[in-house]
């Protein structure tokens, strides 16, 4: 079986893959008898990342793996008691550590699918448990969503600019650490990106592996035509040849001379590629010289510090590139490098009581205000397209009939739904009891799932620049009861 | 013993962290007989991060642990066999396949200790062996080496502009992936911060680890003097309050109340967190209150999305923050994403030949040319400072005497070092015949080295903002060569 897990990469135990503070606050939830209070936590963000009009939600696999398999190993636990505070004491006491020990986890998890369009303010990732339990998922959750979540959305933005054309992923070696890397080729293939260069993610995942050649393999020959001549007669199913290493025309011309050798032997030039320099120039110019030796099927993959700016700026100039290579500006998200998700509480009822007490965290930003209650996103489409998402408690859900979405960061500005609309409700069971009830199918499933979400949402908000906003926001009752509480806990 | 490889997080192959390319020249080379020709590569980047006066070079530990344990697996071989070519046929052939598994790494690896100031040019990692092999590692050891280097540099800037105050890094919830987080945290404290809230860190490299509590802690209480008071009685020894979830003057005046019940009870209020609004005024108003209040020795710890210019805003300001939380500005490096580090052929000889070949690489750009020859970093030191930093080759080093340094970008800046003048030579080796024969002596070390090393570098080149230049260039020898090279190259 191909392995696919983040168990297949690392350690068998990330149980330490979190803050000191979430240890801290366990060891406090427990000393003050609140561990088994059931709490509910929502994972989102507030903005949209690169400007953008949406985001693609990924790393849901990697959680449901890293909550299905959680497990203190005897070096987590002991790693744990040896941990001193201010005073120089242990932090936590050994029947702590006894309760960590025996007490498996009994979170349950709703989340969006990756691949899914999601918005500011809805939630991706729905916690619910113990108190303790869910307080204790909080880093490595927002570690293992915020990244692929960007990363996907990224990954989406670029292949919009390329409009159809192939982009291959090559970031590995300027990639946030190994699985900054691999993780960041899984994202972007969900996002849209048809290959990765990084062959542990091809293997992990299942992606399509691709790739040409580097400047040293023509700097270790006596001559740029000879490299090419040794490389196609190495692999002449492989020939796609990087023509910059000393004159990018005179590369095309030693291409087109072994092209001519790979011809005559029944073999075909698959491709050069341009690294540096004007690529819009650069690629006309040897689209010319490609087509006048009758290489018109040659693709001329262009790469060097691309992103979905410079691609949309090189298709408008007309540049004759066929297959996009990216690397740092995709894998890094280079223009806005993190995505700020956030783990809030909403809402908390004592073990024995039915009753949720609804949560809210003030700020003096409404946007940093959270919102409180069960959310549920549901998506409505009308005529083909996503039309709105409305945010909704599933404790006091809207009744039937027309609803109305407020706009969380502006109240005046709402949207009417008529009764009756389509929709589809996003969230639904991964995890039930700490365990997996949920499969998705695997990246390319949810590469698909993206294509198809991004095919229903208007070109308005694909747009790269300035696109339109999506209308998403809270419910009509949701939003009133949040105003509500803010004046209360503000005293009004 | 405490586990520090990066063998201990991942899977115990990481062969196949690499691209393609890699894969099928390393096979163009086994095709072409050309495997054993030696071949010298160095890794180097063209630019300084942040618009910096200088990098902090670390990753090697991590590096030298790969090639030390650098083996392919039955699954890796496996998976390299299944891949298949633009043709659809697989790329490689069985025998290759053998000669992989049968063929032990014998690179030898020169390199800058973690810790070091780097600059421009100079190779922080020199690679000679077999063409083959050194080619196969190229991906690798640029994923290895430069996202800690830009994250030690990061880190140092962060605490320069600290000024000495303590600076904590928080930031694995938004890190690039698991080791965008564990990664960044050891290559943080390289740089200077001093301890993290990452526990899988604290655990793999004996950094020390710290933090308060969530919104969330106080959120679960009906009031936040309860969440404080039930924190202290929790953890009297790690009092540490978080004061902005509501009102941060109240919550202010609530981390007094509980201080009061810590003092009364032969405990200590180490320190409040402010997380939001003006870090400036909040920490002068908390300051007065504390002060007032009888709390002199409380920290005040300010966090929410600090970086070194903001860091040195706030300073400049009068803030009254004595602890830094740093996190996602750090960790992510998040104005300049990725370090430019690359890896190029530098020389290169037949298996049975003594002679070198020089290998160059042109572009138009003159700082995308590569400098040829075996190079090392000789650096001169004055009055207790460092003075220049000379690039040259080994294998034709310069006379006695005195000595010309040329900046690589602008040929007519040079400085002249008088014969005499005392000196380190950077490089050092780490691994011969592909095993390691250095001991770092770990991240406290090469913590110590980067202070070290920051100590003897003038303030004006140690500036956040528009540092003075390092000298750090060619031999003039080396120089002249390069030119030659270039000038014979475009056919001069």
């Amino acid at each position: 079986m191909m392995p696919n897990s983040i168990r297949d990469i690392y350690r068998p135990s990330l149980s330490l893959l979190t803050d000191l503070y979430q240890i801290t606050m366990a060891y406090g939830y427990w000393k003050t008898g609140s561990q088994n209070k059931q709490a509910m936590f929502q994972m989102f963000f507030r903005q949209l990342p690169f400007d953008g009009g949406f985001a693609i939600a990924a790393g849901l696999e990697a959680l449901i793996d890293y909550v299905d398999g959680f497990t203190w190993s005897s070096e987590d636990l002991e790693f744990i008691s040896s941990l001193k505070g201010n005073d120089g004491r242990p932090i936590v006491c050994n029947d702590f550590i006894r309760y960590l020990k025996t007490t498996p986890l009994r979170v349950s998890i709703d989340a969006v699918e990756e691949g899914c369009l999601v918005f500011p303010h809805e939630p991706l990732v729905r916690v619910t448990g113990p108190l303790l339990q869910c307080q204790l998922l909080e880093t490595s959750l927002l570690n293992l969503m915020n990244f692929p979540t960007l990363i996907a959305t990224k990954a989406a933005r670029i292949c919009l600019a390329a409009q159809g054309d192939r982009v291959l992923e090559f970031g590995l070696r300027r990639a946030q650490g190994v699985d900054g890397g691999v993780t960041a080729s899984r994202s972007a293939f969900i996002g849209g990106v048809d290959g990765t260069s990084n062959l542990l993610a091809g293997y992990l995942y299942d992606i399509p592996v691709g790739g040409t050649h580097a400047h040293s393999w023509v700097m270790s020959f006596d001559s740029e035509l000879e490299a090419f001549t040794k490389f196609a007669s190495s692999m002449p199913g492989n020939s796609i040849f990087l023509v910059d290493t000393y004159n990018t025309i005179d590369g095309v011309k030693n291409a087109i001379k072994a092209g001519q050798w790979l011809k005559n032997n029944g073999h075909k030039l698959y491709g050069i590629r341009l690294d540096s320099g004007d690529l819009g120039y650069l690629s006309k110019q040897a689209r010319l010289l490609l087509d006048d030796a009758g290489f018109e099927d040659t693709d001329i993959v262009g790469s060097n510090d691309l992103d979905e700016v410079q691609i949309a700026n090189l298709k408008s100039a007309g540049a004759k590139i066929s297959v996009w290579g990216v690397g740092t500006k995709l894998v890094t998200a280079h223009d806005s490098p993190a995505l700020g998700g956030v783990y809030k509480l909403v809402a908390i009822r004592d073990d024995d009581s039915k009753a949720w007490r609804y949560k809210l965290k003030l700020s003096d930003q409404i946007s940093k205000i959270t919102t409180p209650g069960r959310q549920q996103i549901r998506r409505f489409m009308l005529n083909g397209e996503y039309a709105a998402d409305m945010i909704f408690d599933e404790l006091s859900p809207p009744s039937n009939g027309d609803v109305t979405i407020v706009d969380p960061a502006d109240m005046t500005r709402r949207k009417k739904i008529i009764s009756g609309t389509p929709y589809e409700d996003l969230l639904r069971p991964v995890v039930v009891e700490g365990k997996r009830v949920y499969d998705g199918g695997g990246v390319h499933r949810a590469r698909q799932r993206c294509s198809d979400e991004l095919s229903r949402l208007n070109e308005s908000i694909k747009r790269i620049a300035n696109p339109h906003s999506y209308p998403a926001g809270l419910e009509l009752s949701l939003h009133e009861r949040k105003a509500k509480m803010i004046l209360e806990l503000k005293g009004f």
